[in-house]
Order: C-alpha cells, then sequence, then structure tokens
C-alpha cells in the first residue's frame, strides 16, 4: 500500500482527537510509517450533526458502507458498550484490517478473542488507549514481559474519583460536592456510576491481568468497592495520620494464585501512589529483575488518548505480521481474587470491646474510628460478629501503630 | 541462528547482573526469541580472580580473543570511560555484531557515530542501560516520538545525589555526612565526582537529546553544577517554603533553540520530581499530544539495569535489520544552552539593599536568605553587582511570595 486508508468509528472526544491528530500530524507518521496516512470514512450516530471533517471522507451511520470500501487498513473503534464495538471489530479483523480500541469495557469482556482472531488474520490488535489513557503502560508492560517476571500491579486507573478524593480531602468538600465539580469540569459524565462505583477501573485492571498473567480471575468475583461511602469527616481522620484514600485497583500473583480488587483504601506517603492527585492516572509495576517503576500522567482527554491509538497504528504496522500475541501462558495461576493483604485497617462505626475481645492492636482516634494491627482472618472475624455497618479500609505503605513499639505491650493504649 | 552467541565486555556489578539474568530467565528468553542465548565469552581485567561462570564460557583479557570467536551475534558492554569501550564496539558492528552498552559517557560523546555506523552494518544498538537504569525511557520516548514533538525534558538523572539531597533533609545530616553514608551504602563510587558534580547526570541528559531532538548542544557550553554547595541550612530553610532541593537535569526546545542545564533546583510540591526520594531516578517529559508525563524507578543496581540490557537484545534481535535511526532531524535547532527560565529564585548571601535597589520583589526569611520574584535577566544584573559569593538557586513548579497578592505592592514587605 503507497498509502493507508483508515476508518473511524465514533466521532465523540476521543474518535475526534484520532481524527484531528493524524490530520495535524502527517509529517511525523510519514517520518515513522514511510507513508501517509488518510481517514477515508467516519461511523457517526447521526449524519445529519455538523462537524469539521474534510468533504472527501465518507461520513455514514452504516458500517456495512464502511466494510464496503476497497483497500482499508485500519480500523480505530472509539464507541462505548461491549455491542455494536465488538462484533464490528471481528467484522473488521475477518476483512483483514488492523484494529486499534479504546473501548475498555469491550475489551475487558472480548479482548482475547480478538487477539486469538488477529493473530490467525495476521493483522494487529492496539489498545493502548484502553488503559489509562496516554500513559504507555501496554507498551511498557510488553517490553518488560519480554524478560521480567511481573509479580505485582496496582494502578490508580480512574481519574474522576481521584480527582473527587483529591478535591474533598483538599477544599473540604462533600463526595457530592466534589463529583458536582468533576462533571462540572467534564471529567465525569453525566452518569457517573463506571466512575464511582469502580467498574472502569475494573476493566481496565482485567485487560492488564490478561496481558500479564494471560488470562482474568472470574470477572463476577472480583471484588469492586466504589468511593461512594467515604465521608469527608474519614478523609480528615486518615489525614491527621497522615494517610490519603486512594481507589486502589490491584492485582498480585502470590503463590500461584491471583489476588484482584478494585477498592478504597488508606496509603501513608511511603506508598508510590501517595502523590497522585487530581485527574492523573498511574501505575506501578512490580517485576523480579526491574523492581518496582511506576509511570504516571494522563489518564484521558482528547490528545493523549488520540496520542495513544495513533502510537498504536504505528505499532502495528511496523511488527511483523502475524506476531504471537505476547500473553504470558499461566497454566498453572488457579484463579482466586481476594482483599488486600493488609496488616493495618482504618475500622470505623465499631465499639472498642469489639477490638479488644478479637485481641487486636488498635489505637483510637475518634469516638468510633480505629488504627487497628489486623490479619485478614481477624478482620473475617470481625465481620461475623458485627451488624454490617462497620467500614474497614486497608492500610497500604508503611505503616505502624503509635504504641507499637513500647515495651509493655498495651492493647488499646488510648482506649 | 539457532542460538544466540553473546559476549560480555566487563564483569562488575552490571556485567555480572546481565550474566546471572541469562542464565537464570532462558526460558522467557526462548519465548520471546524462539532461541536459546548463550553467553559465549567475558572479558575481563584480571583472568586469575575467581568468578562463578560455566566452564565453558571463554574469559579473557583479550578483546582479539572475542572478535575471532566464530558466529558472535551480540555484544554486551558493560565497563567504563570512553576508551577502549568505543573501540570495542566500532569493531564488534564491523564484524556485523548487534552492540548493547550501559556506558553513559561513552555513548555520550560517540552514540551518534555509533548509531550511524550500526544502520549501515544493519545491526541494532541498544543503549537502555545508560540513562536512568531500569526505567525504560529510552524505549517510552521512542515510542511517544513516532507521534508526540517532545518539547521538554526534566529528570532526576542520579541516584546518588538525590539520596544525598533526601538523607541531608529527613535526617537533618551535613552532605559529608550523607555522602558518607551513600558510600557505605555503596550508591556512590570511592570517587564520587562524577554524581556530585552532576557529569554522570549530563551525560544521560546529552544521550536523551539526541535521542529527542536529533543533536546535543554543544557539550562544553552546558551548564553543569553540582551540589556540593548546598548546606543543611539551605535545606531548612527551603523546607519551610515548602521546596525541596533536586538536582534536576533538564532540556527543553523553545522558539527552535535548545536550552540544557544539570543544577540544583528547588522544587515545590506541584512539581512532578518533587515526590522522587532516595536512589530513584524519574523523567518527566512534555508531548505535544499527550502532556505530562513521568517514569520513576531505580536508577541503578545490578538487576534493573540488565533487566534493560536483556530487554534491549530481544528488541535489537526483535526489530527489522537495518531500521532507520529514530532520532528526528533537527537541523533547524539552534544550539544554545541557558539557565532554567524561573521567575523565582533563593537567593543567598547578599545585602537586601541590594535586591530593593534592583527593583526585585522578595520576601527575607532569615538575615541574608531571600525568596524573590525576579527575570533571568534581573538575576544577570545582579551578578553583575555583587561579589561572586551570591548564591541564586531557581524555583520550579507553582511558588509565589506570601505578599505578592497584596493590593499595594509592597517591595520586600518584611525588610
Amino acid at each position: 500500500m503507497s498509502v493507508v486508508n483508515a476508518a473511524i468509528l465514533g466521532f465523540g472526544t476521543v474518535g475526534e482527537g484520532v481524527y484531528r491528530t493524524i490530520q495535524s500530524h502527517q509529517e511525523e507518521l510519514e517520518a515513522a510509517l514511510g507513508k501517509p496516512v488518510k481517514v477515508v470514512a467516519v461511523l457517526v450516530k447521526n449524519e445529519h450533526k455538523s462537524r469539521e471533517i474534510e468533504t472527501d471522507v465518507l461520513v455514514t451511520t452504516e458500517i456495512e458502507e464502511i466494510f464496503n470500501l476497497p483497500d482499508l487498513h485500519v480500523i480505530f473503534e472509539a464507541i462505548v458498550d461491549k455491542e455494536p464495538s465488538f462484533t464490528y471489530l471481528k467484522q473488521a479483523i475477518a476483512k483483514g484490517c488492523h484494529v486499534i480500541t479504546a473501548n475498555k469495557e469491550m475489551f475487558c469482556y472480548h479482548g482475547q478473542e480478538l487477539l486469538d482472531l488477529a493473530q490467525k488474520q495476521r493483522v494487529g490488535v492496539g489498545y493502548e488507549a484502553s488503559v489509562a489513557g496516554g500513559i504507555p503502560i501496554i507498551q511498557t508492560l510488553q517490553q518488560l514481559l519480554n524478560i521480567n517476571n511481573v509479580t505485582a500491579i496496582q494502578g490508580i486507573l480512574n481519574g474522576t474519583s481521584n480527582f473527587i478524593l483529591t478535591e474533598m480531602r483538599e477544599q473540604k468538600q462533600s463526595f457530592e460536592a466534589a463529583l458536582a465539580l468533576a462533571q462540572q469540569k467534564g471529567y465525569a459524565e453525566a452518569d457517573p456510576g463506571n466512575d464511582i462505583y469502580g467498574c472502569d477501573a475494573f476493566y481496565k485492571l482485567m485487560i492488564l491481568s490478561g496481558l500479564v498473567f494471560g488470562e482474568q480471575p472470574d470477572l463476577k468475583s472480583v471484588k469492586i468497592n466504589g468511593i461512594t461511602g467515604i465521608t469527608l469527616e474519614q478523609i480528615e481522620l486518615a489525614d491527621q495520620w497522615g494517610l490519603r484514600f486512594k481507589h486502589l485497583a490491584s492485582i498480585e500473583k502470590k503463590q500461584e494464585r491471583l489476588h484482584a480488587s478494585v477498592t478504597p483504601v488508606l496509603v501513608s506517603q511511603s506508598h508510590p501512589l501517595y502523590h497522585v492527585e487530581g485527574v492523573d492516572n498511574a501505575v506501578n509495576v512490580t517485576g523480579d529483575l526491574v523492581g518496582d517503576i511506576t509511570l504516571q500522567g494522563p489518564g484521558a482527554g482528547m490528545y493523549p488518548t488520540a496520542s495513544a491509538m495513533v502510537e498504536d497504528l504505528v505499532h502495528v504496522l511496523q511488527k511483523p505480521a502475524g506476531e504471537k500475541a505476547r500473553n504470558k501462558a499461566a497454566s498453572k495461576i488457579i484463579k482466586e481474587n481476594g482483599e488486600q493483604d493488609a496488616s493495618y485497617w482504618l475500622v470505623s462505626n465499631i465499639k472498642q470491646e469489639q477490638l479488644s475481645n478479637a485481641g487486636i492492636d488498635f489505637e483510637q482516634l475518634e469516638e468510633s474510628f480505629f488504627a487497628a494491627k489486623a490479619s485478614p482472618a481477624q478482620i473475617e472475624q470481625l465481620k461475623e460478629q458485627e451488624d454490617g455497618t462497620t467500614v474497614y479500609y486497608p492500610i497500604v505503605g508503611t505503616f505502624e501503630l503509635k504504641n507499637e513499639h513500647k515495651e509493655t505491650h498495651l492493647i488499646g493504649a488510648h482506649g
């Protein structure tokens, strides 16, 4: 081919960003690919809406019109929901097109099938933009995985909920006020459920699981807790202990078992994600050779996301066709999911006798707020004994109770 | 080839790390390359020293013995100083070997020549380990550069000096005590000059300049300031303003001009490198599409560095032979270097009249310590008028004087 012909499915923020980037960065694309890239078609919902698209581009509501185009090489998919995206991309691959997607929900559920199909058809699949926007986490992991055994990933994968938590702490706002501001600034959708209940972060985490461990835990059994239960009072109390709430998506392989969760945790200053604030995303990767590396940057936005998708274009066109999927075989992994394996917890809505009776070391900050040192088993035991209103947040990063190193081992020193 | 035959030049920390990694990660290498990798020779200084190397490996002090081996495919170079490394790698390329180096000084001065030679010989050059150890900054930049115009890079590129500055602030240590601890912990060499005077960071910055901008500023004219002049008193005063000293290596392209420097600066909490502590390295990259992304991780160490070099092996063997060097053409760049273009400065050893007379806004913290709002031109003017003992540190990140937003524009409110 002397020109790379591309179609874009969807012309929302992401689709339009890809279009504008291809228009404005032709020189870079020609330098990288040795030929120009031309957007020949755009799939839209409403044909009559006014858009700034060159007149020689086919703008249509009919996917078949796009598939009937001769010499189509690449499909950029920038629509939401699993369907019809998955069906469209299967069709595109069957027709020999490379596909590049930003659709995290679809790729969470159907990514492996698309990768398998693409390998048979000797085309490429790019999904960098589906996780953490402009941060090149997929390609970085693919490189690291050539040699490293990656054992754990933890990330802040949803900018909206991180913005809300930051805003609550810094501006002493209620959850509702911070959410309203996020919506006003365009970070949160009119329906912000995917962000604040943790589904969006969950999709991204499962995509990373597939890449790093070669498979996903049973999706329905992964524990997903949103940030809606976090109060300003809790945030301020945690702050007094030097702790911050972060909505942490984490997956870890320990003793051949996968442990995955998306849940609010309290992180201390030594934790690599303590300082990630506002709408930024960040991912911390632990490899057996490289140790811990952290990537931080914009997790969304028109141009960061477009940057990731257009980089994917260069990547799929440059790499040898039919290169085997790099997902690691992981046949020995027993699927499982679990709580953060924490030793310390912030526990609220509990009576101190319940902690004392369970033999748990703790410190009291306010009437019903305690920092406790307890094993996951002890926490499970507590849960069985209380009425279901108690809240438990794991504390990660270096932390200890103030009374912990006293010679006499006091239980509940402030009690 | 059915086996990849490799030689390692040097068997210090890095060379030994590469050897051990290739031994321990054969499974991963075979999965990535489709064939095993065998270390067939190691170049050492002293043949008689006892080392844990398999008996079928040629251990020699003579480079010619290595070059005379049949079917040698890759050279890992892990020695120091420009020579004889550069000569060895030129010879290796001429013989059709891929070369992978961790030698920042050599690659700073001779990298472009090696890349040009390798392109002619259709072999690869890997230099990921030469900058920021295990952090995959070279490959990340190569990817971003496919599409993004990278306009600025700033990094903490020397773990030893960052450790010293962290230790001084956290433990209230003198420079000398922190340096002694760095040496005791094995972070600093017996001769730590390259670290604390900034040469090590300078070499790495110039390698990044070649990659990102396609050329380097005139090396002799780049301003390099070490950290030896920073006192505990200055660190504590800065801390009162919420500022931390960081030894910042930065290069920026503004109006087609390159500005490069390696110098201590004061960063405020909003700065992306404020939180980088201890021996970690970090690099912040600004691209026109992606915005700001930051990579942080171990900048040195046996296995992080080996991880980068062995990933390079996979990379050079997987990519099409003779792929053009990805360095950007940058013929329009006028070479230049300059100070940080700061608006705020910490100025010490100066009289407040000198600041007042120069029409500079300032605040006094202690007798001869001032935070000042001044243009680089005003700072230049000050320097001309004083006796050369005054110290100026640029402040980067969001910062303002406490009196700045008062209605009456006071000059030197505390004076």
